[in-house]
């Protein structure tokens, strides 16, 4: 007997479905979408989230999870349903802690801070924000108190991007990259200009950016059966099944980078999405396990693969007989520094891969401080500036480079940041595993094959979707814990090397 | 007080975004869907249908109707909202008849007999679908049971597509129609040689072909802002909102007529939902009236307009300096025979004006026939090619050019056919109504102006949506009952002149 599993599923499937019929709604508004279809398109979105949540935190649902369980340990003890159980138990127990009150409070404070930040960031008027990035302070603090915690009040939090991530963790990774890389970066500074990326800034016809961008992800395994590339303003991932699984994409006619890594970028999210295993489709359990592992994802195929040097040994003669008139007269050395230049700046998403991770570290530390009232939200964009100076040596001018930057803060709340530091430190992580057991993968890179990477990822990460906790794949794949010191090493020697540090 | 009336259209507000929601995951899958997507997708729109089907037939929704009509009177007996419950009513009472079991068995019948249909067409062998049509057509008498009449088995499907429309009206239409049109068919089958349309088979670059068809319906005033246009196999318009109704077409490269009068056709229904009044936006009054109501619509734009002399007055100069290698020998006179030109041919859809309604004539004939038991199933092929003969004066030399061509009968249920001819009927009531009132229409038409024929229409018809039923519709547009007079003399005239018919 397994009857009360079956209607659970099928409940559990609805509100999922729902979830993937909101994923191409959305996908639509950012790719398709004319402007009058705005107004009718929030409204279809209301509904439909609406009643996923209602089908999901009825009480329906918590008698048929307490029934079915009961039903799993004759036929499947440890197969997909079990799991499928497991997870669904640890959605539900958490969604039905948060009154429905504080999910439309929180849902309502995006709708309306969001025009208020395009604003404030817009005439670097910081004031008129501070009223809405305290309420994202007083919604933040209130979720965790309902979700409960027993060490960090961000540890609710950070649980919602990363199940079962402690901020203690997070503190003391970042600890470890704010000791090695504000000195690297500083040592990187003081030699800018030994890289030069001016061939990257020319005149680059679009069509032939999609052709070639098309191509290197087709050789990374992105499957166009299973999926398509589209043009939008903010370049995303997104998933309506493992068979259906979009990327968008960015042109800048006159930089090359934007399209090329963003589309290796995306492809990674796609390539973890495509290679969940198909025993899942349609469950919740059809998803990357955490923000942070997707996020590996995307920085290792864009990053550890697509800025490495065997990778350029490959592709760059193809890129130069794509754009012989830009290209012919750089030389591949001259080009793989390019792609990687390194350059304190103001903006996060412009960050190269060395202060990147300080980007994120200052958002984290403010985040704390903010929720643990160590200084005022007025206190804040100043907090900010000097932290920058601290970390970077680079001061903003204005809170529209500084604080204001990030639609985060007027999107929800607090918790998403780590993510962005979770996923750089994991994707070397990763990548290193995959070579210690398959050493040829950096020699089969430079011939342009990615197979044995992604048969190695498919197996550790991929088809496992959801199944797993962030801190339980990562120990699964890599034998040990999540550590820094992978990518750190990867910084500084392959940094080293380019800036000529000792 | 109006509370319950609120909450009434909350609830039917979820349903209307839910079938709004269906749309847009079905325009997706027509146009940029990649072959991977369907199975996932088909169970997305299984969710989303069931759950607007569940919502709407519940007792609750039945209980808000007859709560909120008396909270009606005391504030706009006569409004939008009066008459948004007076449909909904209708449309309440009629789910309600209808058991969810037979809702599930004839969508289940289309999912199954579709693949059979296509496997029997392109074989020619129709004793493998001949079941699937008897399913349909017992499917179609339980409906009708169901669902209730005096007069004909055939009144509830009909209604279905066209509310209040009786049998008994469609029956009078066909035979005037019949009578008229069989011997004007013939008389032209006599002097087919008087047209020729080599013209429009000739290569016609893609690119510019879609930029003159959007210019043209640009200026009919589809709105680009509140549309786009998509490239799809089977053209179709479909509607997310008043505000973003979208259109698609199929390119033909060496032939004009697809693209550019498939254009006008579905800019035709677009201008009709673009129209529809704002007040109605987001209920289920906000569609038209009925299908034969939407295709009288892009019937008027692509026949009574886009196929008249003076509409080509304006146009072709501008359609000669698009093309000019491969019109530019050819003269405005011949250009219009040449899209005009009359043949008649086994394939409805590709049919022109004057035997079009003969092909559906035939169809409704054999629908009826089939429900009443007048012949079997295995007897319709050889019916429906003595039926061609004595219609159309042709044989089909097979069942896959004859009963096999349509795919609507392994579809759901009868009752679609009649709507092609009235909205063929229609497209000439409504037009004459329109010059009627303005009669510089026709001229203005000659000078690519269409404000004032667009200004009429959506006055009398468009802004309407589904509020009124189509025969008071037509009543009120046109101050005359439906009538085949205006047609037939339409048809006469045209073509009596093309091809010198005295």
């Amino acid at each position: 007997m397994r009857a009360q599993l079956d209607v659970l599923k099928q409940r559990l499937a609805d509100v999922h479905n729902l979830n993937r019929a909101m994923a191409v709604l959305s996908w639509d508004q950012h790719t398709y979408m004319p402007p009058g279809g705005a107004f009718a398109r929030a409204a279809q979105t209301a509904t439909l989230s609406r009643l996923a949540h209602d089908i999901f935190i009825a009480p329906e649902t918590g008698e048929l999870l307490h029934e079915a369980v009961q039903e799993i340990p004759e036929f499947q003890p440890d197969g997909d349903d079990a799991d499928l159980l497991r997870v669904a138990k640890r959605d539900y127990d958490r969604a039905i802690k948060v009154p429905t009150s504080l999910v439309t409070a929180i849902n309502e404070h995006s709708v309306l801070a969001l025009p208020v930040w395009v604003r404030a960031r817009q005439e670097n008027d910081f004031a008129s924000f501070a009223p809405y990035l305290e309420k994202t302070v007083k919604l933040s603090r209130e979720l965790a108190e309902h979700l409960g915690y027993e060490e960090h009040i961000y540890d609710p939090l950070l649980d919602e991007a990363e199940p079962g991530m402690k901020t203690s963790q997070m503190v003391s990774l970042f600890d470890t990259l704010r000791r090695e890389l504000v000195p690297l970066a500083r040592a990187i500074s003081e030699r800018l200009d030994r890289v030069d990326d001016a061939a990257l800034h020319q005149p680059f016809d679009e069509a032939k950016q999609e052709a070639f961008g098309r191509m290197v992800v087709e050789r990374f395994g992105y499957d166009f059966l299973r999926g398509r590339q589209d043009r939008t303003v903010h370049p995303f991932e997104t998933t309506f099944s493992r068979n259906d699984v979009r990327i968008t994409t960015r042109f800048d006619p006159a930089w090359l980078s934007p399209a090329l890594f963003g589309t290796m970028h995306e492809a990674g999210h796609g390539l973890y999405e495509q290679g969940i295993a198909p025993s899942l489709e349609g469950t919740l359990l059809a998803r990357g396990a955490s923000l942070g592992l997707h996020e590996s994802q995307s920085r290792l195929w864009e990053n550890v693969v697509g800025r490495s040097r065997p990778f350029w040994e490959h592709f760059y003669p193809r890129l130069q007989e794509t754009f012989p008139q830009q290209l012919s007269g750089v030389a591949l050395d001259e080009f793989y520094l390019a792609v990687n230049r390194v350059e304190p700046s103001f903006i996060r998403v412009e960050a190269d891969e060395v202060t990147y991770n300080l980007h994120a570290l200052l958002r984290f530390e403010v985040e704390l401080d903010l929720l643990r009232d160590r200084y005022s939200v007025a206190d804040a964009p100043e907090v900010w500036k000097q932290k920058m100076e601290e970390y970077l040596g680079i001061r903003p001018p204005s809170d529209s480079l500084g604080i204001l930057q990030d639609m985060h803060w007027s999107g929800g709340v607090f918790g998403y940041f780590p993510t962005y530091t979770l996923g750089n430190v994991l994707s070397v992580q990763f990548f290193e595993a995959a070579v210690r057991e398959f050493p040829e993968i950096p020699d089969r890179i430079g011939q342009g094959d990615f197979g044995a990477l992604r048969s190695w990822l498919t197996d550790r990460i991929y088809r496992h979707g959801r199944k797993y906790e962030p801190n339980e794949l990562i120990e699964m794949a890599t034998g040990e814990p999540i550590q820094s010191r992978s990518y750190i090493g990867y910084l500084k020697t392959k940094y080293g090397a380019i800036y000529g540090l000792s």
